[in-house]
């Protein structure tokens, strides 16, 4: 059974504000085997609400509403939700009686228009909230699934959830079981791997395989839903390996640890230190290497030689090496790492020297160029990659590319 | 004319993902005078997607779809959408031809499934994506109003939507005059920055004011819409400027630049240099200086000393100045930038040093307390800030404090 969420609310469609509801709810939702195919966030407009209830009613099996339940002619959930279903709503003495106790417990007076939060949709069973005055509605649509309706704020919201939903929904659910798996996979491109692991995944409806992008950066997921948690184990260890191989020595996590994370990881189980010589990313792979918490324990420290005269100043890369094969170039970068790593003692040295772009360049070395190094006791290398100019993408490729470079060294 | 945005992709549907393009393109589109009234979020699923965009083009004149325009068989919605409207789709040589011209310049082989993104649907007209491979598409509706397709990678969609986007939404929508500022400020918290300027922006409806928070950088836009654009400038003179004397020297830009630039341009003004020694912020600080293209005018490098040692070995900083007083200090600090400063012969060295969390510190300065010196031809001092210990807010808000400390020097 999927779900769907609507939230509701004038405030969440302009450009401050988010639908974080969401994300707890999903996470919530996923848990329980359930997918969240559509999320919708619709302002206080009484026909757009109606046909977005219905439209999800239709076709998803649960919907969770939040949000309109307030006091205000704005508070329009209780009403849509009615029309949407083609149902009544009747006043509720009970649940009124518990709104004018929660005023009087906070010695506030009530305005009249809450008597608007004591309506009950036909069919409907009411939620306590200890933590507000909107009363919460789950409303079981037999054979189809059900609609609950949310108050807005989390902390209404959560403990309503956790209270009164989660019961509900695995008493309507099939019993469903899942196991998962997540590579993270550094150096290539979302279509090349796509095409390398589409002649495993496309095999299999389940486990569902997902791939996400960032830039020089891939996540596959692989979720297996079975009926028993021994069949959902089975499944992905039939299918997970053979995605894994194909990834090889491409994959630096399996457990959702970010690339410095992992490479951090490396390091202190060799006991080995790291440090780094940097031109064009002018900090950048330092700052990502010390993201992780404890990289004290591996990162002595390193350089920005931002300028020609301090990679002979700070690093000692001889001024005739860069004037015969300019700063960006296999020796410079060689020099920068031998440099950074002569100068902090350190085990290992990267180093990264380019054109970030968009300016910038030679015709042998055009902009989005960058050479990166890599001293160790067994000597130095360099490497040469290149990108189209887009300097964001130069600098953070270029981190990813080095630190990935020393994991599989490492590895 | 209202606006839906549909966002597309089943990573938008897990619990650690949000939409996030389309606050920044609810902004833009509310910057034109339209109202955003329906967000959607749509996974990789067919049926749902052209269903999702049937209904949206039905009910709204603008419909901007975001993302699934990459080359893999998940990539539905040039699909989905021709579905939606009844079109057939073509292939185009010259979009291919320039997907193939990409990956010449970035010296890649193209994956056969690119030929996936040549496809344009009947009456769109292609847009160029001069940072990705995904050509937009846009779709006139006459009469009615448009669709746009844009890539998902904000940095992708931002640029195509300026580039394209804009000039063909405001050809479509009736004529309304904007006057719009846009101050940015650092070192402050939104809901103090909202507190000091309520006064005076509660009492005008037009221009509408809006405040966008990051940690320790917040924006305050205002948009004044008129029948004429010399009312429109009218009514913001009159407003802005007492929005802008509550703000003060706060304020780093009023055209949109980053910090970072804002402080490049001042340095440029005064043919002055910069330098960085950086301990907790590993790197960050001078990955954001250089983010600037062409910084390579002002900033001269800086020094990684993420342990004591090399604080000593590559700044001079004393060893009994951090034995008597612990490497998070004042004195250490100032130590730190006027090391920075004599070795890189820089004009301006700015340093940062502390415990940047979750764990450390000492109970004088807990986890999230951060030193910054800043040295000078006159003289040398330094500043003691303190955060909530979260790693990631701590090292950008410790790296904002210290490029706007020197912002104001230099104003």
């Amino acid at each position: 059974m999927d779900a769907e969420i609507i939230a509701i609310g004038s405030e969440l469609l302009t450009p401050r504000r988010m639908d974080t509801n969401s994300l707890w709810l999903t996470d919530k939702l996923n848990s329980l085997g359930v997918e969240v195919v559509t999320k919708t966030i619709v302002g206080d407009d009484r026909e757009r609400l109606t046909a977005t209830v219905k439209a999800a009613a239709d076709r998803s099996g649960i919907v969770i509403v939040t949000g309109g339940l307030g006091p205000t002619e704005d508070d329009l959930t209780r009403d849509s939700v009615a029309s949407a279903l083609g149902r009544g709503m009747s006043f509720r003495q009970e649940l009124m009686d518990a709104i004018v106790d929660r005023f009087a417990r906070m010695r506030r007076s009530m305005a009249e228009n809450n008597r608007r939060q004591a309506y009950l949709i036909d069919g409907a069973e009411a939620l306590d909230n200890p933590n507000g005055t909107a009363p919460g509605q789950w409303i079981p649509l037999p054979g189809k699934g059900a609609i609950a309706l949310l108050p807005g704020p989390p902390r209404e919201m959560m403990p309503m959830y956790q209270n009164h939903i989660e019961t509900r929904l695995k008493a309507i659910l099939p019993p469903a079981f899942i196991a998962t798996v997540w590579y993270r996979i550094a150096g290539m491109g979302e279509s090349d791997l796509d095409q390398l692991i589409a002649p495993v995944y496309t095999r299999y409806t389940n486990p569902v395989t997902t791939v996400l992008a960032k830039p020089g950066d891939v996540e596959v997921h692989l979720r297996a839903r079975c009926a028993t948690q021994a069949e959902a184990d089975a499944l992905l260890a039939e299918v997970a390996p053979q995605v894994r191989e194909l990834l090889g020595d491409r994959v630096y996590s399996d457990d959702g640890a970010e690339l410095e994370e992992a490479l951090g990881r490396l390091l202190i189980a060799r006991g080995a230190t790291l440090a780094a010589a940097e031109s064009c990313t002018g900090g950048m792979l330092g700052g990502r290497i010390t993201n992780v918490p404890g990289s004290s324990a591996y990162f002595r420290g390193g350089f920005l030689t931002y300028t020609d005269q301090m990679k002979t100043a700070l690093l000692g890369v001889p001024e005739e090496l860069i004037r015969e094969h300019t700063a960006v170039s296999e020796p410079v970068a060689k020099a920068m790492a031998q440099g950074a790593r002569e100068r902090t003692g350190a085990d290992y040295a990267l180093s990264v020297t380019g054109y970030a772009g968009p300016d910038g360049g030679t015709e042998r070395d055009p902009a989005g160029t960058v050479y990166i190094g890599l001293a160790s006791a067994g000597g130095v290398e360099a490497r040469r990659i290149s990108f189209i100019p887009d300097r964001y993408r130069v600098r953070s490729v270029a981190c990813i590319t080095a630190m990935d470079w020393l994991r599989k060294r490492l590895t």
